[in-house]
């Protein structure tokens, strides 16, 4: 894509057309369908999966297709036209409306949001087709967890409900190890009622700003199917606006759940605009880092009333969550003196350097319950960030970040006091038999509020292969009980991530996430897998290819080794090539293990009968070598 | 490359010019070391990467260089010529002469290794410097158990414990995470007597043919470094032996341990002569997938005899380990029937084929004590082969994979009772939470004989990604207790990998064996990772390259955010931009944690000052307020 800012919207589409064409083709073998749940206008997306039968010599039986849960939004609908300049269609606006406790403002709150409206500076690449904000009305409180502590299930959560069951039909290979979930209460089915009782007893958020009402409703708590989160945002060093937008609509496309945006270069107000009328899914942002470029990148200059003004900026645009660094306190900071690598959190140190600069405490901690009265006006969940987190393995769990994390225990009460969504960020580097101890303390002090961690990596010694080193931790904190996993990209500590590193981050991020669904025994999670399975058993090549999670890069490596389109339905791989085949054999020992129990069958329909012959020899010694008695 | 058999040895290398000069290319600011044993033909090699001073700014000190073990050979030796034709030096040749056990045959011992030799049809592509065979003299046992156990430490033994102690200097920083290793024994410094003492004990092994001579010894064992296992091996369906050749050159380059020659095509002997005598690493195989071969691929029709030959045909070419599928008995073929992808080891599948055909007992596990003979004539280790290991991640832990395991168990029994090294094969597919179930009962019933296991994948739904899938497991099972991680790479189950394939499996592998490393607290593994965080906080961008797994990629990742020279200098990098950075601000909290302590000591000699003065006050009073008293 080309600068926005140089190209009218119209001009735009024309020159993006093949890109749009991308965007917009579903998935291989696959339906976009909608679930209906009790009232026409919950319609939940899905994806299904077609598969082909299995052959013939090996039964020849239909297989169900898979239902898989879809982020993509209206992008794979064929029957939705998308418009970037448009933006989505409004999946929650007459829910939010419905409910009669937010106005519609006659103009943006934030001083700064009037500014850039009106500034002719950013006309160009203004998003054309700005609403008035909602706000809760006055004295009202309309959050998730609000309505969930009242016993409300909203239209929401019963979405959430659906989507997390995600319906497989008849005949699929519900077959699944149990698991071990140190704890967790998964469901068979997800009841919207569990939904709203989750989301009122602060296990789970539902980030879900009024002002995004383009947003599918999902849900981020550990009883629920693990998410991931794709960070994408420009920097001083690169990257445009419509980039920006691309990786948001790619990332969604191969399954980020939600995406934060942390921009940290010019137009960062107009360049969330764009990302949140286009994206399915909700957003996230560190509103320290844009409140940080409106006193020029002097941390010691940042005041409580620009950050309060960002906060409210933000809220408007429609912003679903807020990273905040209130745990950062300052007496926590000399902690850090003798660490390898210090503070490595960006937020973390603008707050430790605005604290030691005027040796006061933390404002976002003493401000703590006004910013509580801004994100229940409009619905932003918290996401409580780890400012102290270890940015490598020598200083992992060490007095800083566990002392964070205790003050961000005490943050969430107070949060939750004010019917206000929490869930707590976390690490960052730490080895594996250090992991667990991080989940367990946060379980503990959080009171299960959902935890949201940055991989962790588990060695410092691969950059450029960060995604790996840390799906490794993120893998096994998921498994322990976290509920989101923050990707990291390929270019981690070196670079800015194009498409292609978004992309990697993201199916990597998929595997942790759903190895660790598996490893936990969340119902249904092995649905996939079992079918690909018996597809790769059955030498079904084009429904392994459209089964996994990169249908496209599957495909292209088989056909690097076996290119020819006779090939995906030959009975063979390339490992072992077509005059020997291991899968073959399978199919002998299991013709043999028939045989084998019919004659066992056999052999024990032989011993009854030789055993009431017995029986009987015995009774007729018994009673006397008679054959005949009478009765 | 091209065909070898297009070509004289000569075009061959005026062709590969290039090629030859990437292989022979020492790693960025790297040098390769010798560190002389007890002896001056005892030369462990090792990588040492030099790094530059902290900046003045930060302390300006000196860093002192990092050592790294070095699996790469003479390859990134500038003082060794390579010559692909000639084959490598031999570093074992004088050790096996002078222990006068062995003797050099006439001629070689397998029939159909004589065939070939003769054969004018493979002359053109025959290594051609071929040597006759070593074997143990009568009544000899030539493995490196039979002298430990007499307790004689070999050089081997002696080179294996300098190599494993990657000696580090002065000034390097040595702080780690204690680790939690399940019973394992990592010592702080490795000794010859150690590495005796492990060997002779059955938990470690050194898999050195006599036959390889060229071989630089490794030990694999859990109370050593994790290791990892490249597959390499051309197919009935492509590549050719050069291609083979360069995956061996380069997989060892990039860091594997050891190799295997999987080749199941044509010409498998004379593919293996070239990959051994080229091979500074020990080289595995699996004798079955060639004995098939001369069977034309009819497993029912394999003797006993044929395999025999073939042990024999490849212990005479150094072959330095066998994977032998000895614990898959008739007993056990059919609990595999109710699987979902039943069996799934090609070698597994052959054992099955035959013992259902022929309904007789595995011909492995009814020869077993012959083929130990063998074993022990020219020190080949046993990798007891797991034929009936699950094929996905639901048919894992079951009833037909630890029966095996079991017997794999007595197995090692048996081995030892020949002095005969023996390492045991594992899974495969294997969810998260039921790894650790695997590693406890091999160490269990095979009395901690190396595990060596493939992968496991923790989920079957990313064909295109395995090599994730299988390094979350691999990482979790290497911090178990597994000593060697054989490598997936991304083309598992989809094709034959080419050698960025093959990179991209062994770069991942080694991070999973370096992150069990770390979470074992293996003495030292941490030096490297807090050297690459300390120049990534120091902002020594060449350093953080240099010491990382995979240099040129963490270049050109940098790159492409930053291609400018000046900003590998630069005090910033691209996410956070020039105007803020979080490291800088590290520095200042130093700054104030060092003024608070002054401040306190400062605080703390008043204090000292006070208490003084007070005591001297009650004093004074206890004493009726006197200044002055009598002696």
């Amino acid at each position: 894509m080309n600068q926005l800012t140089n190209l009218s919207p119209a001009d735009q589409l024309a020159q993006h057309e093949q890109e749009a064409k991308d965007l917009t083709r579903i998935l291989p073998a696959s339906k976009k369908v909608y679930i209906q749940g009790s009232r026409p206008d919950i319609q939940v997306p899905m994806r299904e999966i077609e598969l082909t039968d299995t052959p013939t010599g090996l039964g020849g039986e239909k297989n169900p297709p898979v239902m898989v849960y879809d982020t993509s939004g209206v992008y794979t609908d064929p029957n939705v036209k998308i418009d970037l300049n448009q933006g989505l269609p409004n999946v929650r606006e007459t829910w939010i409306a419905e409910r009669n406790d937010t106005e519609r403002l006659n103009t943006l709150t934030s001083k700064f949001g009037q500014e850039r409206l009106k500034d002719i500076r950013t006309a160009e690449i203004r998003f054309a087709h700005i609403q008035k904000p909602r706000r809760a009305k006055a004295g009202h409180n309309v959050s998730q967890m609000h309505y969930a502590k009242q016993g409300i299930i909203t239209p929401e959560m019963e979405y959430i409900a659906i989507r997390e069951n995600q319906r497989q039909r008849e005949g699929v290979d519900m077959r699944q190890h149990a698991g071990q979930n140190f704890g967790a209460h998964n469901l068979m089915e997800i009841t919207p009622e569990f939904v709203r009782k989750e989301v009122a007893e602060g296990r789970a958020i539902i980030p879900a700003n009024i002002n995004h009402p383009e947003c599918e409703p999902m849900i981020i708590g550990r009883n629920f199917l693990v998410k991931i989160n794709a960070n994408i945002g420009n920097s001083a060093l690169g990257s445009s606006i419509d980039e920006e937008v691309a990786k948001m609509t790619w990332a969604t496309r191969w399954g980020a759940d939600t995406i934060m945006d942390l921009s940290t270069g010019k137009n960062i107000h107009e360049t969330r605009e764009w990302i949140i009328r286009n994206s399915p899914v909700p957003i996230g942002t560190v509103p320290i880092y844009q409140a940080l470029e409106k006193v020029d990148g002097v941390a010691e200059d940042l005041t409580w009333e620009i950050f309060k003004d960002t906060l409210i900026e933000q809220a408007e645009q429609g912003v679903d969550y807020f990273t905040i660094h209130a745990g950062v306190l300052l007496r926590y900071v000399p902690l850090t003196a003798n660490r390898l690598t210090g503070i490595v959190s960006r937020g973390g140190s603008i707050m430790a350097q605005w604290c030691l600069a005027h040796h006061e405490e933390n404002f976002l901690y003493t401000h703590f319950d006004e910013i509580c009265e801004i994100m229940k006006a409009y619905d932003v969940s918290f996401s409580l960030g780890d400012g102290l987190r270890p940015g490598c393995i020598q200083d992992a769990n060490d007095e800083a970040q566990f002392s964070e994390l205790r003050t961000l225990g005490e943050l969430t009460h107070r949060a939750w006091q004010h019917d206000v969504q929490v869930m707590i960020e976390g690490p960052g580097h730490v080895p594996m038999h250090m992991v667990k101890e991080n989940m367990d303390l946060q379980l503990e002090v959080c009171q299960e509020a959902p935890f949201y961690t940055l991989g962790p990596l588990t060695t410092d010694i691969a950059p450029g292969y960060d995604h790996i080193t840390s799906a490794i931790g993120a893998a096994m904190i998921g498994w322990y009980g976290t509920a989101m996993l923050c990707y990291v990209t390929p270019k981690e500590h070196l670079g800015l991530p194009n498409k292609k590193d978004v992309k990697d981050g993201i199916i990597t991020y998929k595997i942790a996430a759903h190895a660790a669904d598996l490893a936990k025994g969340h119902p249904g999670a092995q649905v996939r897998d079992n079918a690909l399975s018996k597809a790769r058993f059955e030498f079904r090549w084009e429904d392994q290819f459209n089964l996994s999670l990169d249908p496209d890069t599957a495909r292209s490596m088989h056909d690097e080794t076996m290119p020819k389109e006779a090939h995906k339905s030959a009975h063979f791989c390339s490992m072992c090539g077509p005059k020997f085949c291991s899968m073959k054999i399978t199919q002998n020992v299991r013709d043999y293990a028939q045989n084998q129990q019919h004659a066992e069958q056999a052999t024990s329909s032989q011993t009854v009968i030789e055993d009431g012959l017995k029986t009987m020899k015995s009774v007729y010694h018994e009673q006397g070598q008679k054959l005949y008695h009478k009765v």
